[in-house]
C-alpha cells in the first residue's frame, strides 16, 4: 500500500502515519519526494487496511498495490478452470452454449425450445422458474412447477439445466433440480445468497451487476469460492451507462481482462447485454472472438407470446443461424463449440 | 401505450398489431403519419404489456404513457407522507437527522456517539450490526450483539434506531430491536427481502442502488408498500458514474424529482454519496436546500480507528458544525430541523 | 410526435396544445386514454419542434417518432456506402485496416512502422501530426513537418494516410497531405470544424465522442454530409463509463446498431477503446466479428519510447499476430480483409 | 510516481525500469514488498512520463502522485480568485447571478428579459448569438446581429454580457461585444479555441464537458491560464450518466471538490444540469448551499416560444422566486448575493 501525504503534511503527521502502519503489523518505508512525501507500507494484506489509513490526518490518498481477491486470482492458480456440469462444459478451450427462454411458461414451450436448441448445438438449457422482476405486478415465474418442467426437459434432451435462485431459503429446492445455479445481476452482492450457493455442490453462474466493477465481481465470486465451491462461472451481461439505444452496454473487453486476472471461466449474455433481438447474433459472434468460454442466449419459440423478455429473444431459426456464425468464429480461432 | 411501426411496416403488420392490442384487452387507435404509422393502445395497464408488444414484427418502438408504479405515485396520493418512528419524524416539512457510525463496534463507541449526535440535534441513531461488505475478508458486523448495543443507546438517549437488515431470515430479529429497517443499496432489488420488511410494522429506509433508475427505485418501494407497509422513506445515496474524485456521484436533482412523482419522503446520504469527510458538510447543506426530508450521516468519535468507512465519517465536532450549517439553511427555507 | 399531457391537464391546456401544433404546420390528433390524454402531431419534421412543444403548460412529455438525421439514415439510402481513399477501401463487405503510431515522431519511426504494417496487411497508415492533448504541457505533435513525413511514407509504401485535423484553419494544410481527415473524439461536436471538412473532397473518419449518443454521432456526420461530402466513416472508440479497468468502455453493439440505422461504414478503434496493449488483439477480432467495416490500431516499433499512448500500442510483431487473428475471423464470416 | 511491477516481474525487468526512470531525470527508489516490488520515482514532473513508463515490460501499473495541472492548483495559490467583469463579480464570498435566454432572438425579447432579470437581482446577462446545435437543421443563432442586441441590453441595464464563442476565428468579434466569453461544454477540449480566448483580456466562463473529469476540466483551464489570462470561471453544468429523468446529472459535490483543488471560482448551471424548469429553483438553491460562487440560469419571457431550450427556461416571475430562495440561502451562510 502506498500512503500519499498531502503537500503541506507536517512531520508529525508523517510520523503518526508511520506508527499507525506499524501498529497494523506492516513495515513503513518513508520516501521524501520533491513535492510530497509518500510512505510505502510493506506486508500489505488484502483487507480493509486501506480504509483505516485513508482517514489519517494529512493523508491525500492511499493506493493499494494488491488486488483484494485471493482464491479467484490468476496469481494463485495459473491454469484456467474448466467447469463440467452435466452436458455443459465451460472453459479451457471448450465453449459452452446455454440457451432457452427467459421464463419457463408451459410444458409445451420448454420442451419444444429444449429440443430445438439441442438440435442446433446448445449444450445446456436455461429457463427461469423464480423470476426477480422490477415490478411487483409482473409475472414472477412458475416456481417449483417450473423447476419440474425443466427437469422433464433434461430427462428428454439430456441438456444440463441452468436456472436462477433468488432467495437463500430456495437454494436447497433449486439445487435439487438444477445443474447450475444462476445468481442474477440484481443479487450479485446479496452476500447471504452467495454464501448459500457456495455451500452447495452445484456449479454457479454469477452474473455481473450492472454497476459492478471487475473487482466487486471477483470479490462476489470470492464469497462463493470461500465457502468451498470452486465451480464459479463469471457472466458479463452488460452495464448501465448513458447509452439508451441498447438495454445495457455490453463491454466485451471484460472477457480478456478477466482472463488476465482470474482462472475462472467467463460467459457472455448478449441477450440482456443488448436488449434487442436484431443485435444478438453479431454480439454473440463477437463474444466468441473476444475469447468467451460460453454464451447464454434467450430463445423462445414465439417471442411475441413470451411472458418476459420477448423483445430480446431469438426464435429457434434465428438461434440456429447464430450458432452457425459462432461456430465458424470459434473454429477460426481453434476453439471447440 | 404508443406502438411506433417501422417506416417500411406492411399493412398486414399494422393489422396484426391492432389485433394483438385488442387481444390484450385494449382499444387500438391507428394514426397514419407522413412517414410512419403509430398505434395508440388505450386502456393501458401498468404491467408488462410493453414487453409483449415490442417483439411484434414491424414494430420499431413501444412508448409507455403510464408510470408502472401505483401506490407510490403522487397521482394516487397528493399530500406528502410523513413518517414517525420513535424520535424520528421525516416528511411534510419536518427534516429528520439520522447520525452515527457505519458499524457498531463497542459499547463505548456507540454510546458516546449517540450522546454526541443527540446533543448536536440528531433525531435518530444509525449504526450497522449486519454489514454487507464487498470483500468476504472484511469485518461483517457484530450481529445481534450490535443490535443490543443499539437498543442500549436508545434506552439512554431516546434516539430511534436505524439499522440495516441484509437477509430475509434476519428480519424478525432486526425488527425486534430497530425502529427503522434499512435496506442497503446492494439489496434494493432483493425482492424477497423487500417483501419481508413490507410485512413488518417497522418503517423502512430504502436506499437507491448505485445504478437504479428512479422508476426502479419507486418499483422497489412498491414491493414494500404492496405488502401493506406504508412507511417507506426513499434514500438517495449516490450513483455510479465515470467520476472518480468522489466515491459515488450524488445527484441531488432526484430530491425535487421524487417530490414531483411520489408522496414518499426523501432522505439523502452525503457520506456515501461523496465518500470523503471534507465534502460532507457542504453536501449536507445542499441536500437540505434541494428539499430533502432528512439526511443520514456517518459520525465516529475516532474515524481513524473505525472498522469501516472512516474516510467518510465526521468527527463529533464536525457533525456539530454540519448541523449548524444545515439548520441555518432549513430555517432560511421555512423548514423545521 | 406524440405529446403526452399530464394526468391533471385541463381541457383548455389540451386545446391550447392542439392550436400550437397546428400553428407549427402539423395536424393534431387527440386520443383520450383511460388515465391521460395524448395528442399525435402528424407531419412531424426533423427539427426543434420537440423543444418548443415540451414547454407547454400541462405537457408531461413529448416523444418524437422520427430520427432527427436524414442524409445519414438508412431509411433514405438502403445500400451500404463503400468509401475508397487511395489504398484504403472501407464498407460493403471490404474491411479496411488503418495502423500506425499515435504521433509521428521521426522519419525513421514513421517509415519503419509504415513498412511493417504494410507487410502485415494494413491498408492505410495512421499517425498524428497535430495532437489534441489533455495537458498543455504534453507533446503537441510535429505539425506540418509530421505531415511531410507521412507523405514520404505514402510515397514509399503506397499506404493511404489517415491523420487528425484539430482546427478549422488547418483544414487546407492537412487536406493537402492526407487521404482521410480524422476528426478526434474531443472535436466530434466542433461544428465549424465539421463544416470545414465537409467542404473538402477528402474522406473523413469521424470519431465518436466519449459521451456522445448514437443520435449525436449521426447528427455530427450529418453536418459533414450536409456540406456535400458523402465520404464519412463513423468510428467507435469507446465511451466514458464507471469502468476503470479499461481506459474507455468499448461498446461493440454500436456496430450492428449503426448498420441498422445508417448506410455509412463503421470503423472500430480497439486501442483507445481499451487503453491496454494486452486487450487489443482480442477486441480487434471481436470488432470484426461484430461486423466492423474497418479497424484502426496503434502500432509503434518501440512503445516504451513513444511520446504518446505507448501503453496501448502494439509492437510490429504483435500487430502481425493481431492481423492474423482478424483475418481468420473475417474469412470465417465471408468478409475480405 | 509509483511504478508497480507485476508479481512475476523478473529482476532484469525491475533493473530495466530503474534505468528508464533515471534516464527520465528522476531518482529511482526500489521497495521490495512481500508479494510485489514497487519503484518510487522521485522528482516527478507534471507531464507525460506516466505514459512512457506504463508501457515497460513487467509493469502492472503506474500511479502518479502529483496532479498534472499547475497554475490552476490551490497548492500554487492559496487564496480564492475573485473575477470582476463589468457588473459581474464572482468568487471570494461574492456570488454572481448570470441570467437570460438560451438564444438572443429579437430586440424585444432580449431587452425585456434583461430588464426583468436585472430587476430581480441578476448581475449579468446571458444570451447566445453563436449557437452550437446538435442538429445542423436547428436554429444556429443571430450571430453578430445577436451580439449587437446584447450590447444594446448592456447599454440600457448596465448588465455585463456573457455569451458563447464557438470558433477561433470568431474570438475577436465576440470579444468586442462580450464581457465574459463562454466556452461551451462541447468545446471544453477544443484546445485551439481555449488558447485563443486565453490571449484575450476578457474573462472566460469554461463549461465542463459532459464526460470530462475534474482533472480534464482543470487542464482545460490550464490551457487558458497558460496563455496569460488569469480570469477563468469553471462551470459545472452536469454530466452524462445512465439517468434519463434529467437531461444531465448535476453532481454538486464538484463545487466543494474544486474549491479544495483550485483557487478559481466555480459557477453552477442548474438549467442545463437538470433540463426541466420545475427542477431549477431547488437546484439553484442547492448550488448556493454547496458553495457555488455563481449560478447561470436560463430565463425567457415566453418559454413556449423560445427557439431553443424552452423546456428548461424559467419565466421572469419564476426567476424572481428562484432569486428569493437563493438569496435566503446565501444570507444564511454569510454570503453576498
Amino acid at each position: 500500500m502506498i500512503v500519499v501525504m498531502e503537500k503541506e503534511a507536517s512531520r508529525e503527521q508523517v510520523e503518526h502515519m508511520v506508527r499507525r502502519i506499524e501498529t497494523l503489523g506492516l513495515k513503513a518505508h518513508v520516501i521524501v519526494g520533491t513535492e510530497r512525501t509518500v510512505i510505502a507500507a510493506i506486508g500489505e494484506k488484502r483487507s480493509q487496511m486501506k480504509e483505516s489509513l485513508a482517514s489519517g490526518a494529512g493523508v491525500a490518498e492511499v493506493v493499494p498495490i494488491l488486488a483484494p481477491y485471493k482464491v479467484a486470482s490468476r496469481e494463485v492458480k495459473k491454469e484456467p478452470t474448466q467447469i463440467v456440469a452435466g452436458s455443459l462444459t465451460v472453459g479451457a478451450g471448450v465453449i459452452g452454449v446455454i440457451a432457452g427462454p427467459c421464463s419457463v411458461e408451459t410444458e409445451e414451450q420448454i420442451l419444444s425450445t429444449a429440443r430445438a436448441v439441442k438440435a442446433a448445438g446448445a449444450t445446456a438449457l436455461r429457463g427461469g422458474a423464480f423470476k426477480p422482476r422490477t415490478s411487483p405486478y409482473s409475472f414472477q415465474g412458475l416456481k417449483e412447477e417450473g423447476l419440474k418442467l425443466l427437469a422433464m426437459a433434461r430427462e428428454e434432451t439430456g441438456l444440463a439445466i441452468v436456472t436462477e435462485v433468488v432467495a437463500t431459503a430456495d437454494v436447497p429446492l433449486v439445487a435439487k433440480y438444477a445443474d447450475v445455479l444462476q445468481i442474477g445481476a440484481r443479487n450479485m452482492q446479496n452476500y447471504r445468497l452467495l454464501e448459500a450457493v457456495g455451500k452447495t455442490d452445484r456449479a454457479v453462474l454469477l452474473k455481473r451487476g450492472p454497476s459492478a466493477t471487475m473487482e466487486e465481481l471477483l470479490l462476489a465470486a470470492e464469497y462463493i469460492l470461500n465457502e468451498g465451491n470452486p465451480n464459479v462461472m463469471l457472466c458479463e451481461r452488460g452495464i448501465r451507462t448513458f447509452e439508451a439505444h441498447t438495454r445495457f452496454t455490453l463491454p466485451l473487453a471484460s472477457v480478456p481482462y478477466l482472463h488476465h486476472k482470474t482462472h475462472l471461466p467467463v460467459v457472455v449474455d448478449p441477450s440482456h447485454g443488448t436488449g434487442h433481438t436484431y443485435l444478438v447474433p453479431d454480439m454473440a459472434a463477437a463474444s466468441i472472438a473476444a475469447g468467451a468460454d460460453g454464451i447464454i442466449l434467450e430463445v423462445h419459440p414465439h417471442p411475441e407470446q413470451a411472458l418476459s423478455d420477448g423483445y430480446q429473444s431469438l426464435t429457434c431459426p434465428q438461434f440456429e443461424e447464430t450458432m452457425d456464425k459462432c461456430r465458424r468464429v470459434a473454429e477460426a480461432l481453434g476453439k471447440k463449440l
